[in-house]
């Protein structure tokens, strides 16, 4: 079996995830192969034999293998994303079964709303799928390989989109570069110490009062100037776009959305108001195509100014609270005040004053104009990252034909792929986040958001040297680069450490490396296929291959083992086959061995990059340079063979 | 060098911590050694090697070596212990540097308030001790190797609490057992599956109101009887005890507190009143020898009814907020209320919502009469969890000095772990805390906290079948082995999951291993030595034992390596010397094999326990019986010797 089939269970909306027409078989329940359907008990079972792996569901907690966990489709602004949450910014409701006797098969739920994956959770053999609202189109996809389904599936939702090749250059970020001059600081200790460097992005702290497609004009008094200044220093500004728009009379976002009726409304007819950075603001309505085009052509105001990437944040949408809610909650709190508090009563004091930000009753105050439907935010929750994105992306191609803007978002969900990548969130500067990042890139991949990186170093709490250096030895293999942190935690930047020279080095290599990652992404987006893999993706039946998380395939050629503990100078790595090790202590500077297949200790200390080449396989690089513009990627500058 | 040096930096406090006397110099700065101390700066720093490894700190985040990292011995009621943080619920101020080059020594600061350790934080190669209260005795204690100045130190601070043989059964636990028939289902449901069982712990649910030392009488009717009836099962109830005190008309700890003076009082004079599960407080002072005295006789009403076991909690003290600090709170609120709040009025309204609970200006409120002395609160808090459990162990030698009494608890300090042990706290139900509390137990063995454990399973978040099993089959080294987890979360009593039999059989290992566990920690107790042992402590040379974190030495005879991955099916190991492998799968069913110095992966399924048995050592298993005093210690199912 080979392709893909669809079920038609309830009355599903048209999510735009999918692009390919099927032909569809209205489903009432029973079995589609293994899966079995009981729309009476909204579920969808599966029984797991010992050996089943779970592939899928792209950006979200714990490993490549999902067994074991509850996952909820719910994007969601969780900075805090340990082991113990369950849902992340982004849905893609994939599944990806293997079976270790060669039966696997793919499973899509286009579902806009909260879907549930029991995957082995409540019962350690048995995958549940749920939903509330069991209305959706199923698509079993079915291969020969896991690549294979893999292949097929994104055949269904389309081809990825593609960044420029300057956006495969390094990236410094922070929330609190507030003016011009801090900006400089950053391009000049950056170019002093020789460390490339592409990118600088602008958090919220450019705009005027946090007012999207604004720009803040004592702080950056003569903004096309300074876009081209920068440019011609290499470096381009990359500025944040959010998705609430500031409720402020005169503001022509604002007016504008107002006047031609874009906002979100409640059942009243009223704009919701809700509170993120701006303080009040409303939310347009992506999901209303004429209110996505007008938003989307906004973007023009900045590309206008020279700018040419953008990211998109708080767009799950983040609340930090909603009018209607705050007032409840004073009320309360009135009520509450002049009573002895017992500790129950504490507790729902605290309770509360918990229920704030990001409050899951919110999000069924208004209301989205979606395919000329009225529909209660919750029930189409998971699009709306997707749909502001979609709206930069559409208006890209219209205003800006002949360039490739760089884009990438907070929140997503499948289709978002074909319009922007994404970054994996608001983490923090832990080991573990550093191996989460690791873990999450293939199923990422998966999912076609091949474009994609983390907030290397760690966005909020304090990193460390060690904990840089290492998680950039992984990030230069990510596509998008970025480091970034938050206000407050300490400041990242490469020369804020000791140790220049390795931080150099390690950015260079980076750079050597481009037109490898550059070639192998483009081939991932052409083929629908991946450019980090796991390794059971190439090594189906070698059964240690298939458990093995921390090591990933990178393109055609290489294999990594970046090392994720502190204090460690060393790492296991098993072989699935010969490769041929190359001990990076800078693109110039590394040397080779060739290692049998199987289990080997291998030293890694703090400046060292372990890569594998396999067999029959080249790694070229080029000569680094400042920036990528200045990179000659055709020069050779060395190959290593195996 | 070997012994102890003790240097008076400024006018210290006596903690207690130190039982040995030593003639003291007093410093007022410069070297000692390689450190440097300069009262002026506050700091005490010391250049660290590249391969400087240093130890310590006892029940803290992070790694066995702690370096890149800063710790603040501030016991704080953590239960989010992530990476992250800085401070668990314990304080003890002792670090082991060991230089690459042979060279080692320990340092101690007998500091009853806050010690910052900036280990390689701020720059790489410095370790910074700092304290705002730079008034502290600073030891430094040489010895040949680690382990020498490990029992230099502990004669120092004396031998460590010894718990009864019975206390290294197993133990069922959960926030929410509400009466005693929920208490005789656990006891039922165990025996009913023959899984051995020794304690049922007893958290807040049984207490009248949350009050200290008394039995709910409706929920336990005759509670002296259900006492016999349940050790006549083999089980033995284990209440918790809480720090604050009802404040109640009529409750006869609280009128006894009040008429005598025994609680914590403000600058004004009177009590401080603070809430926590009873609702509102009173302190104990137990710094004050009085009002230990009298809080620890009152552990006698429950001794009297045949209890043999207490956890004392909440003893950082956690607050969950003062009388005067809410009310401050709720004037804010007020002035809040009719404002319209800008974003950064809404950050500051939910930082005044953020700071009710354990809020550090509140532990500044309040003060004790410390040897006869008006100390702030804050300047002594770490001795606070300490001084509680010295008042239960000082009121067991006088009051049941024929019986040993199990005790432990969540705060702790230096000298503590004479008159009791710890659990580490409030942990979750994380893969990562299971590797956590692995890398904890050496650390705690250093500072004579022999007695230890973590809530096994994870006691906040939803565990899930596999963690329980992989976190039970490392658990089973622990002295302490406790199952418990907090309300609201998924229940994990064993007989709640499938594979009933793979669950019997490891808890049934561990009462097999009882003999081994409960000699080596009396030999630890005895020696001032360690039952857990970092590697590197006993093959200090190997370089890659150095860096070993995720496999412990238990005892004399053995090493072990837990896996702690989500589906992994075996794991590397390291060997330092040749080894015989046992992999147990039941106390009787194993089989061994002899494997040679250097690297291993080593499968090891989910119902598999992995044992190294060393060279020229032996383990001896006993027949397991369904609780510790039906077992026949002396009597032996098998030896693996090698």
């Amino acid at each position: 079996m080979n392709g893909i089939q669809k079920f038609i269970i309830g009355k599903p909306l048209d999510t735009g995830a999918v692009v390919k027409n099927i032909d569809a078989t209205v489903f009432s329940g029973g079995n589609i192969g293994e899966l079995y359907v009981e729309p009476d008990k909204k579920t969808i079972t599966y029984k797991m034999s010992e050996e089943t792996v779970v592939y899928g569901l792209g950006e979200t907690l714990r490993g490549i293998n999902k067994r074991g966990w509850l996952y909820v489709s719910n994007n969601s602004d969780e900075p805090h994303h340990e082991e113990g949450k369950h849902s992340l910014y982004a849905s893609q409701n994939f599944l990806l079964v293997d079976n270790g006797d060669g039966a696997c098969f793919g499973l899509y739920i286009d579902h806009p709303g909260e879907v549930r994956f029991d995957i082995g959770y409540t019962k350690s053999d048995v995958l549940t799928v749920s939903a509330e609202d069991f209305d959706f189109s199923l698509y079993r996809i079915d291969g020969e390989t896991p690549l294979e389904i893999v292949k097929n599936f994104r055949t269904l939702v389309g081809k990825s989109y593609e960044a420029p090749l300057w956006a495969y250059g390094y990236g410094q970020s922070r929330w609190g570069y507030k003016d011009a001059s801090d900006i400089r600081d950053v391009r000049d200790n950056y170019r002093k110490l020789g460390i490339p460097l592409d990118m600088i992005y602008m958090d919220i702290d450019y705009m005027q009062d946090f007012k999207d497609f604004t720009v803040n004009p004592e702080r950056f008094p003569d903004f096309e100037a300074f876009v081209r200044e920068m440019k011609e220093d290499g470096i381009r500004l990359i500025p944040i776009i959010d998705a609430g728009v500031k409720i402020e009379k005169g503001y022509d976002v604002y007016e504008e959305g107002i006047k031609n009726d874009f906002f979100c409304k409640k059942e009243d007819g009223t704009p919701l108001v809700a509170a993120v950075w701006p303080g009040k603001v409303h939310f347009p309505d992506f999901l209303n195509p004429a209110a996505r085009k007008w938003f989307g052509d906004k973007y023009k105001v900045l590309t206008d100014m020279g700018i040419e990437g953008f990211w998109n944040d708080m767009n799950e949408p983040a609340i930090f609270y909603t009018e209607d809610h705050l007032k409840e909650v004073f009320g309360e709190l009135d009520n509450l005040k002049d009573k002895e508090l017992d500790i129950w009563g504490f507790f729902g004091f605290k309770g509360l004053l918990n229920s704030i930000d990001n409050n899951p009753e919110d999000y069924r105050r208004f209301f989205h104009e979606f395919n000329g439907v009225k529909v209660r935010h919750d029930k189409v929750h998971n699009l709306y990252g997707f749909y502001m994105t979609r709206a930069a992306g559409e208006a890209f191609e219209r205003n800006n034909p002949d360039k490739k803007i760089l884009l990438f978002s907070r929140a997503s969900f499948m289709g978002m792929h074909r319009y922007g990548g994404v970054w994996t969130g608001d983490n923090m500067s832990w080991w573990s986040h550093l191996l989460l990042n690791i873990k999450q890139m293939p199923s990422l991949n998966m999912t076609g958001f091949i474009f994609s990186g983390a907030d290397t170093g760690g966005f909020g709490c304090d990193t460390t040297e060690d904990l840089m250096m290492r998680w950039l030895e992984f990030s230069i293999f990510t596509p998008l680069f970025r480091n970034h942190s938050a206000l407050g935690t300490r400041e990242q930047e490469l020369y804020r450490f000791g140790h220049a020279e390795d931080f150099k080095n390690i950015i260079e290599l980076r750079y050597a490396l481009i037109p490898y990652i550059y070639g192998e992404c483009t081939k991932a987006i052409e083929e629908n296929g991946m450019y980090f893999k796991p390794l059971s993706f190439e090594y189906r039946y070698d059964e240690r291959a298939r458990e093995i998380e921390d090591q990933l395939l990178a393109g055609d050629s290489i294999m990594i083992a970046p090392v994720y503990e502190q204090n460690k100078t060393g790492r296991y790595v098993y072989l699935p086959e010969d490769m041929k090790l190359v001990r990076f202590r800078s693109f110039s500077d590394y040397d080779t061995e060739v290692l049998t297949k199987g289990d080997h200790y291998i030293k890694a200390p703090l400046n060292e990059v372990l890569v594998f080449v396999r067999k029959g396989k080249k790694l070229t690089l080029t000569e680094p340079a400042s920036c990528v513009d200045k990179l000659d990627v055709n020069k050779v500058a060395s190959v290593i063979e195996f």
